[in-house]
């Protein structure tokens, strides 16, 4: 386990990281920039833990998390345009981290006795309303329900129902969690690829 | 009680079409959308169970709520010229769907043991925040805020309010119920008839 | 403590003036303006409950905060232009205020339990978020993160950590609150008065 919790921590600093340089385009100052970034990162599994009493909600449990999220700010400050400077290193980490945040808030789900179909949508809750409410925060609509996003909480959801059924055919938790990150990774880095969307509601 | 049930999944399934009808007038996905229906329909009865500490939230307790959401994807994207062309269907449904999540939420809320005073205002959030968070969502100043809206928040708090007059004189459960849907119902057509508005606060 | 519950009551109240007196510039009616009015007051104190798993959130045990936004109404409705006519007086509540809630917000958190960086973190949440959703609901970017804002959620973070570094020598909870309070009010007017402010993200 500990491999994970290094690997989601890290996550946590880049989703802030990639959080506060997207505030950075708005006029906000650097409180502003790190509630955005603090958003980004941990706002998925909050949202998680509130719909399914899970509280104090995560990261207060453990206040490397807040860390994470404080170190990214001098490096976004100082280092901004470097950093924008490797946009397909972002979506990598982010592919990567939707998957690993999927399968963690299903697990969460999971263990508080919630039914798998819940747990599923709690999965992909987790992966992707940081983002939701960055956005909400900033002021905009929410970008990953425009019919413009590529596939994004799709894949999330698709990822939840594969591990769901992987637990089915009795596998170990490692082999589960690294198979859906890998299908999640590749399926929305072909979607980015190839452009591929859901249809619009109308 | 299981007719009460009934109704509250029916009500349930036409708040998610008409959120996610007036979520395609934005340009979402289907993701987008079935949030958006989501939101219209339990996000209410999810805010005032956050806020009264009765966690998990009522629709993850019980996956019939998320097959209701569900299948009001597939009746939008098909249907929804036809849908459309029954407005005051819709408004029927509404006005009755209000005064039913009025009064459930405030006896949720009074079994917790909170004041009814308390009660009145959670029945009124249960009733109308689905609206509010559909609006936030999409990124547009909640409808039920504007001087232009008809009575509809002040017609769930009157219920209220009815309804906790009534128990004081020891009346049964699906009198005052019943009593309470039809004056809510009532207040309701009438305000949208006559134009009814509360004064700006201006 | 009789004395901080009568400030807390009086500072709800004046919150929720503020808020509705802000809300009277957008075209909302009266429940639009006391659900902003209810949210500036005690949104801060409610965002922090339920992340904190303090449920149900504090203004539902204790019917008194309800009552003093209720008073706000007639007030703003009918007093509206003399009110603005003191915006410094507003401005001095405001400060006394922030004060106020940061040191009550960080002791409910420790009093869970919770890290020290977290009550921190937390006070500042309970003195400046409920400005966060009333923005929010007015459909605005949040002002406390513009950079055109003088510190605000800034002075809350560093009286926070006064307040807990002023806790390991041993002092007297009046008078860690005193000086909390006191610090952050000059901080505050100072910051106000010459234009301090964060510098941008960007």
């Amino acid at each position: 386990m500990d491999f994970i919790y290094v690997f989601e921590l890290l996550g946590t600093f880049v989703f802030a990281i990639s959080g506060m340089a997207s505030a950075a385009e708005k006029k906000f100052d650097l409180f502003g920039g790190a509630v955005i970034g603090w958003a980004t990162a941990v706002g998925g599994g909050t949202i998680r833990d509130l719909l399914i009493g899970r509280l104090p909600v995560s990261w207060m449990r453990d206040t490397n998390f807040l860390f994470a999220i404080l170190a990214a700010i001098p490096v976004v400050y100082f280092f901004r345009k470097t950093i924008l400077r490797f946009p397909r290193t972002f979506l990598w980490f982010d592919s990567l981290g939707i998957g690993l945040f999927t399968v963690l808030g299903l697990e969460k789900t999971l263990a508080l006795g919630l039914d798998p179909a819940i747990a599923v949508v709690m999965g992909a809750v987790s992966a992707t309303f940081g983002g939701v409410l960055r956005d909400l925060l900033c002021n905009e609509v929410p970008q990953v329900f425009r019919r413009e996003t590529e596939l994004y909480a799709t894949v999330c959801l698709l990822g939840g129902l594969l591990y769901v059924l992987l637990g089915t055919i009795q596998l170990d938790f490692r082999w589960k969690m690294s198979i859906t990150i890998v299908v999640v990774f590749s399926i929305r880095q072909l979607s980015v690829r190839y452009g591929w969307r859901l249809p619009a509601i109308k």
